[in-house]
């Protein structure tokens, strides 16, 4: 029987590991064999729901050929996002919410993407249709998934599919939905431990626009405070990494005030004008306001892709 | 209102018809405005069905962009397969069941694909998680294109699914499926009246395979004798469109015997090693046998992409 591996994008977040625990649950009702793995260590939010729900985390991988010849793909699709030997693997499954960019297949696959907020919504709705019911465990950690990628239903990413996979969700893992969500959120802001590479890398993706490649990380906050007290540390280690990767069009570090649902971008490019023609604001000492931004998603990566296009 | 306008591949065979005809219906029960249209005429089959259940072939159009910014995509996601102007617009919806190639979008969407034998049954599968009614010509026409695409069960692309969404459609069609199985098949492999150009690029798609391109047609027969006493004029004409499009690598004629299920290959190009190597078996005259091949997708397409790739 063939055997699956089952992962989400690196640097994973908590609808990587959630959505590839769910995936792989999935594949065996189906009577597939299949283990979750991870890219990368599990951040703070997702450690924080792995523990709730008493789950283990993934085994951490960085190649995949060595041990399977078929994967399943959740929450990406984008090769510069996905391990490093997705091009010696078949991809037979693909679960994903976001753009399709870079991938690649030579045989028909299941591909089930849909544009709402979170990856663990569409695979709900996929137990739903199946009719399986879904493990306490394993709907907890899609819970978690929904309420980060929505930051609580805030994102203008958020459907009300989301809602209503959250809702249930949140009967059958027993928890009540704001009290718990609130807890998961706060769980993944404590920054102060946090070195600049972890805060730059924690929740980083690459994506190619128009044959340049950006870099776009992303973190939460309760405040700006803290964070921007950091400031230049935060631009010299992303001018020291920008330079290392040395293929680098742009590199940008979105921090979120997940309470106020407003961010503020640092950047480090050669230059910075399909970023102020992007969000139609001024880059002032490598800074610029983007308020009402939340979701990278819907809300920096088609505005810069499009700035970088046209 | 966004209003969509919904197609499939250029020379459209009868899933691509009546997939772009029953994901408008789909669209508008979902409470978008949608109109299918047709990248060229139809084909005899695709008629036959039309004629047979009384619905007008759809609109040909050669550009999109000059008429909407939004569009679904059925039955293809090949950009070399898909409209002039595709990158003009905003694709919002696939529903599909072939590999994934040389497709980009910038923004999320909904995407759905399966390996299984027909776009149709996936549409299918869509009505009834949705509890849609599906009206008697449209689930005519659903019916019409898995039988063409499985030729009647036949074709190593059919699954449960396909046999059973075509069973549900033949009640809603009131037809038998065998009976009228055999007559849609069957009015498509006249082909005494078609030119050589006619039969070459009545089915025919383009295909990238590491870079280089691939031009493969299909034709259905009942016997080889008639279509092999014009292999030497089929072969001149496809030498003509070859130097006549000057990047193609390789051009190939698939003929199949439905009543068989078996094909021989046509082919012109500047070296046979790839399909050589692809099928394991010799190019002779330009031709090659092959025994118990009726499906493009699942028995032609990867086998030389592996070819052309390794």
């Amino acid at each position: 029987m063939t055997k699956y591996l089952v992962f989400g994008h690196k640097n994973p977040d908590t609808d990587t590991i959630a959505s590839a625990i769910a995936m792989s649950y999935f594949l065996e009702k189906q009577g597939e064999e299949a283990e979750p793995v991870a890219l990368g260590e599990v951040n703070d939010e997702t450690a924080f729901a792995l523990n709730y729900f008493n789950v283990s985390a993934p085994r951490v991988v960085t190649t995949v050929a060595n041990e399977v010849s078929n994967v399943a793909l959740v929450d990406h699709n984008e090769s510069v996002q996905s391990v490093e030997d997705l091009s010696e693997v078949t991809v037979d499954f693909v679960v994903d919410h976001h753009r399709i960019s870079g991938f690649e297949t030579a045989q028909p696959l299941y591909y089930r993407a849909e544009p709402i907020g979170c990856t663990a919504t569409i695979l709900f709705k996929m137990f739903v249709e199946h009719s399986y019911d879904i493990p306490k465990a394993i709907a907890g950690l899609m819970l978690s998934a929904i309420i980060s990628d929505t930051l609580l239903f805030k994102s203008p990413t958020t459907t009300n599919q989301d809602e209503n996979a959250a809702i249930e969700l949140s009967k059958i893992a027993d928890v009540n939905l704001e009290v718990y969500g609130m807890d998961l959120l706060k769980s993944g802001t404590d920054l102060s431990s946090k070195s600049e590479t972890e805060l730059l890398n924690s929740d980083a993706k690459n994506f190619d626009m128009d044959g340049k490649k950006v870099r776009i990380g992303q973190v939460n906050v309760v405040d700006f405070e803290d964070i921007l007290a950091r400031k230049s540390a935060l631009l010299d280690q992303m001018a020291t990494e920008f330079m290392a990767a040395g293929d680098l069009e742009l590199s940008v570090l979105i921090i979120t005030d997940i309470l106020e649902s407003n961010s503020i971008g640092l950047v480090v490019g050669n230059d910075f004008a399909a970023v102020e023609k992007a969000f139609k604001v001024p880059v002032v000492e490598q800074q610029l306001e983007l308020p009402g931004v939340v979701s990278r998603k819907k809300q920096v990566v088609p505005q810069l892709t499009e700035s970088y296009t046209v």
